[in-house]
């Protein structure tokens, strides 16, 4: 918990409002209630903000003629907030063994595990070697955790999990604010991560807590070896994503999908229901009707990419030629 | 061991002979010997499932008429399979230090190693700190294992071997069969990974287990870090496989090949002796001739790549408009 | 150290010159000094053989005449390298907790770590639990180093430091010797992993030792979970680079550059500075220019994708058929 006057001091806020107003966390926009500090980086979001439930909020001069509660005036928000959010990161303990504080039922604990405060296994639950469980971590029943797997603070799982060996839940997000150095300052991530009933995960898998609110890993769910879950991205039930597939910040994917091997899900992407994405292939925009989804490049033999690459990156310079129009292709 | 009419009852499945007979373990129709269960999916199998060796097999009603054995009559052959495999998984115990049933001869074993039941390690091997070796392992001789590996039951390495740190060996299979309200069932993968001589494998790969037989990774092979090998994989001896690569499940890579970094290879497939596949390739045939191949897109300006990107996609009516057939480009 | 002598008879080489001299360590031509052993495979390399400041070198018959200092003349250069550089592998010991000689300050390290041999680290600095830091490695101040990580030896960290669960830093390699048996010969890398201060490193991340000299992650840089750093690499100050990207050996990457993810950057390249890459791309050629580059194929259905997918294989014939030479594209 900090003042509002202690916050803007950090950051070199010209402060609005009550400096005695305590802060309890972070929260965005839509979602912050009273006593809680938001941010708004643009202009986009002036209703939002107009109609915030925040106690405060984080924006530049332009935007505070749309605010009608307390607020730290800042050149750069988005690099404001980032600093802010280390003020209310909840500081990891380590414990050797399990902390007397945790609740380990008759859940079968392997060797040199460190398990938590407050971590709650529930029965019939097995954790294998050299695991780690950090503080405030739930796990339901009847899950079977594999060794040199980190789970970090906070993460919510549920019954009937299956956590492959070397998988890392929670780690931080890829989220970063840029000076005007164009240098890097890392966001505290305070979200954790919810994973559903009836979901494994793959071997050396990394799955990232979200910014202000969670990932989740949804019932059914199942990831392969070497996935990446990126912050604040939703995995919808019983879809099933391959190996070495990377899902960017904060993309939804729906129910059912099927997503294949080393897929890329660039971030903010809306992925509907019943999707196939075949292996290998690049998701650039949302897709918002079922279907199998391809985008890759045929294998060839070496020497015939040579001559057809070539062709490739002058097909403009081909259809210029031709004097080929987009208007003459159509209904083509 | 469990009797026909057990697993009969687990899956519900109308049993058609001897429900007294005991069952020892699982196989493929064409592996399977007396005392195993065996499945065959489809009709494309009737053939291995008349003169199959198991002394049961699950199929579904259609396919009564092709059975010599007994058999287990289920609707969803593959659910089915999928739920019997978990009867015959070994189930992992959990050891503090080096089991006493473990012979790990003069081999260097660093602190807060795990090392289970019967397991062997070779002479003047070492094994890195926070290692897990679980039951019934055996690692040759003169081999370097690095720090937080897990290196699952029932893994068998050679002579000469190393393993980087964070890797996983052993791990399950992605194979999953879906009921009919789209959710996933596991497949408990019952075979092991064969590793032999000489192997070096990278650090954070991870290898799974085979289904029923075993992933073999053959003599000489390079792994690099971050490579996945799917269940039942086969690599051919002194075959180099780069980094961020990820084989699926089942696929056969020959000898002598070298695979670039981040390639995905398809399931099923077969790669033919001394293959290159250039970086970043997708490899979705059999590739039945040794050589070079490519399958990538050149990198060119972004603002170059919207153009060229829109005419990609309107190949097919650049064609068509051109009123070109694929018969005009014979022999072109 | 061992002597000239003893260093030819181990890999069959001619020895021209003095056996007894004492050989201190290896290095590349450009940067060997007196009493250094240095190796040249071809003759685009004569001037440097020439001028080198090496006590000997590794040479093939046909370079002899370009030599001036002692010699080692064998038939296949890089493959004796490869032997030899197993002479020189510092031997890693297994500490139990926190060797004597390691300075940890008033660092926090968790349960079931191990510090290895003269081991320094910073103060306010935090080790997961579970973490295991080799000998002669050096930590800064103010680090946060997560659980289940490997810091192999020698490796040299900054102030201000985070490192993710999982992550791997100063694994070998992927370098190999391949002899006219086609069989692989591990080059034993003796370089070091150096990060300059204010780095992030993801969650199951793998950042290669070099060859003979160091990789650099240097100040600021920003890698996200599953990303490959190989042998010998520099990543820019500022830079970041999104998960699951794999940097192959000894390519040069720039400052202030974002690299997307799931981005192969194949080896030997130089990327300048300011350089943004789109995730999925492929960079198989030098960036000589600021800016934004992109090597993907759109994503698209399938159905559609069949289609244009066998049009993209007959490119040239389509521009052969159409009789377009790339003149008549000329300023197109």
């Amino acid at each position: 918990m900090h003042t509002l006057g202690e916050i803007a001091k950090l950051v070199n806020a010209e402060l609005v409002g009550d400096g005695e107003l305590k802060i309890t966390s972070l929260a965005s926009i839509d979602c912050a209630k009273s006593d809680q500090l938001s941010y708004v980086v643009s202009e986009k979001y002036r209703e939002q903000l107009s109609s915030t439930q925040a106690s405060a909020v984080i924006i530049s001069k332009s935007l505070q003629k749309f605010c009608n509660t307390n607020a730290l005036i800042v050149d750069d928000v988005y690099l404001a907030f980032a600093q802010i959010t280390h003020l209310f990161k909840h500081k990891v303990t380590h414990t050797n063994g399990i902390h007397a504080s945790a609740n380990t039922n008759n859940a079968t604990v392997a060797p040199n595990c460190c398990i938590g405060k407050q971590v709650s296994i529930g029965t019939d639950t097995t954790i294998g070697a050299n695991t780690v469980i950090e503080d405030n971590t739930t796990i339901g029943a009847n899950c079977t955790i594999g060794s040199n797997i980190s789970i970090l603070q906070g993460t919510i799982i549920g019954n009937n999990v299956v956590v492959e060996s070397g998988a890392v839940i929670g780690s931080e997000g890829f989220g970063n604010a840029r000076d005007k150095y164009k240098r890097w300052h890392s966001i505290a991530h305070l979200g954790n991560v919810v994973i559903g009933d009836d979901v494994n995960i793959g071997a050396n898998t990394a799955i990232d807590r979200g910014t202000l609110e969670n990932t989740y890993i949804n019932r059914g769910v199942r990831l392969d070896n070497l996935v990446h879950i990126a912050h604040n991205v939703t995995i919808g039930e019983d879809t099933a994503i391959a190996a070495c597939t990377g899902i960017a910040g904060s993309t939804r994917i729906g129910k059912r999908c099927m997503i294949g091997g080393m897929v890329g899900v660039v971030g903010h992407l809306n992925i509907c229901d019943d999707v196939v994405v075949n292996a290998k292939s690049t998701v650039d925009k949302n897709i918002t009707i079922s279907g199998v989804y391809t985008g890759i490049m045929p294998l060839m033999p070496h020497k015939k990419w040579q001559i057809v690459g070539v062709w490739l990156t002058k097909l403009d310079k081909i259809t210029q030629y031709l004097n080929i129009k987009l208007t003459h292709l159509k209904g083509k």
